[in-house]
């Protein structure tokens, strides 16, 4: 991404410290459109749910809204009843701020989880973030959303519909917690597109599925996880072609799979991205738990740290995980360099070139298990010594 | 255990160093029986499985054994075809080396998958190591079966039956990749009971249970994991009644208890032993998934290492563990300082109390979900640089 200009028809957005933050950092983002959206969201699975998760999937029963207020430091998680209403003042005064209705307000929360959050630093703040809102404000509202994010992650994508140019942009915040259904990760995509809310949700639905849920960090997963999409239809596009809602699904997967990747380039002390690929699967649901078992294997994700290709520990993560396997018919290989072929070490000369490849900044493990057709993959990042630093020391 | 003479009537082991340890150490360790002895063992439910893991399920259909010879430095695992020979190999010279028959020797190996087990090494060794068998020799046993451990782990049970004494003396090895269903974990546990063999199979099932599958260190398993339990009758005494079985049954569990929590403390980096007690599940499996779940979490395993009672994290795992929770009936300690009520925390102040519990080398993490009455145990450790500094350098 080049993009000098992160703007999109329609929106506006702007962020401030408001407190929330010990450090005093941004803290406190608001993304607005100048007319009502088509609105949909996906949340976490998590059987304990953030406040904001709770109001904004009741919100967007609608399938409108008109903006996101969106924090950082504080997760508004494991606060009960005073939680909801805290998230529901955040959104009241924000509706007031802007003079729209409450419910066209979606809130997002990140942090700490089980701490109070303090609605009156966020109701001093509103007036200034409001005044703040600008068209180029989207860079600034993905930097007030992180939290042990290193950068703020913004990806576009522009397509033709009706003849009419569109873009979607997207702002999103991951590091740790990261697994596939909706973990600690937040993503707000804005669009200027005309598209119905229940084909924005088909969209944002099979976006979601080859891309966020197809990443992983540490396999523990949040409170708080939600992509939202707006789409505000000010491209002036009319109802779209089924060729041209494909071309904006293409292009959400392609902004959606650039921030999934970006979140775990960007995990928790990740020094290394790593694309497994399982493929000769006995069924599609064992190439997934292949994939997501050996993407979440601490000893694999140690090697990949210490460019080490111990597929000896890669044979164990498969043997562990339930699948349909055999030993002897296992082939892996690091990019396309193969080291195990029939379940047996091709020795040190490979070895020690896959090493090499595992000193690069990203590459892929491919495993073929040659039990049949179906394949699937999972981005994972190599567990560090800095993830224990960040993870040991996150609240004091 | 302050015992200082480790040995068990009719039992010889002893130990060498045979150079299959690139640093030189004892990694050839033998433990020898006068006469026949009833045997058992449970194996990794791994789908790979080491070359000794086939070879010593084969031998125990005899249910009686006469000898264990058990290497580190090489796990003879994913060797394929090549591996099983060299394994029966190792049986058949150490065999002849004892006089007895070769599916009277059960093999263990644990340490780097996917190179060939140099069994010209172990045959060169062998004269030495059969010579050197003595009563003391369990100690250097235990030793020699070391691979990332710090010390050797030994326990100890004395009992009796028929009104003669018996002794269980188990010796294990443990360190990473510690799982429920024998992970990355050897244990030999010896005893001059007399025993009928499927008794002694039954007791030791009973026992892994609640000791073995019920720790962890990194949610990996391992290709090699084997308990085998061997009794000699050398004891005297006659058949077990019902009360002195169960009695053997609670020995053994004494003895497993302790070499399981010994792995748990000397988990790969590990500086805490912590107990998660889950209660008040929905159903016993409930409570088994929410214990394992938290135990595993590496955000709540960082949050152990960082002394940080931070709860929330313990809420999340629970609510992605799939279990019947609702976050407004979670109540949770460490120890015996409450830091949540009905879901809420308790506050700066027992948080500081228990982190100041936490700063201890062993404590114990208890949820009360308040769904049923169903109660199950995981012990556990922290997840430290150290873990990440063994795991990176390992086969480097």
């Amino acid at each position: 991404m080049h993009e000098t200009r992160f703007t999109v028809k329609g929106f506006k957005a702007a962020a401030v410290a408001a407190g929330l933050k010990k450090n005093g950092g941004l803290d406190l983002a608001l993304i607005f459109s100048e007319q009502d959206a088509a609105a949909a969201g996906v949340f976490t699975t998590n059987k304990v749910k953030a406040a904001p998760v709770i109001l904004s999937k009741e919100f967007l029963q609608n399938g409108t809204a008109r903006a996101i207020i969106a924090n950082s430091g504080n997760a508004n998680a494991c606060t009960g009843i005073s939680g909801l209403d805290n998230a529901r003042k955040t959104a009241g005064i924000t509706a007031e701020a802007l003079g729209v209705r409450s419910d066209e307000v979606l809130t997002a929360s990140t942090g700490v989880i089980g701490e109070p959050l303090k609605t009156d630093l966020i109701a001093n703040a509103l007036p200034g973030l409001v005044d703040n809102l600008a068209e180029e404000g989207l860079y600034e509202a993905a930097r007030a959303i992180m939290t042990t994010d290193s950068f703020p992650k913004i990806a576009i994508s522009d397509g033709l519909a009706d003849g009419r140019p569109y873009r979607i942009l997207g702002i999103a915040k991951g590091a740790g917690m990261i697994m596939p259904n909706m973990a600690t990760m937040l993503c707000f995509i804005i669009s200027d597109i005309k598209i119905e809310p229940r084909n924005l949700k088909s969209a944002l639905l099979a976006s979601v599925e080859t891309t966020f849920n197809r990443i992983t960090v540490d396999g523990d997963t949040s409170t708080n996880d939600m992509a939202l999409v707006l789409a505000n239809g000010m491209a002036g596009n009319r109802s779209l072609s089924s060729m041209e809602y494909n071309d904006f699904v293409s292009g959400l997967k392609h902004v959606m799979g650039d921030l999934s990747r970006m979140i775990v380039r960007d995990g928790e002390g990740a020094t290394k991205l790593i694309d497994i690929v399982v493929r000769g699967a006995h069924s599609q649901s064992d190439a997934l738990i292949a994939a997501r078992t050996v993407a979440n294997s601490s000893l694999v994700k140690t090697a990949f740290y210490g460019q080490d290709p111990n597929w000896g520990r890669i044979a164990a993560a498969l043997g562990r995980s339930g699948i349909v396997m055999e030993e002897n018919k296992l082939d892996i290989w690091i990019d396309d360099i193969q080291i195990v072929a029939m379940g047996l070490g091709k020795g040190t000369g490979p070895e020690k070139d896959a090493s090499g490849r595992m000193s690069q900044k990203e590459f892929s493990l491919t495993v073929d298990l040659n039990q049949g057709k179906y394949e699937d993959r999972m981005v994972t990042c190599d567990l560090t010594h800095e993830y224990v630093t960040i993870n040991a020391n996150y609240r004091t």
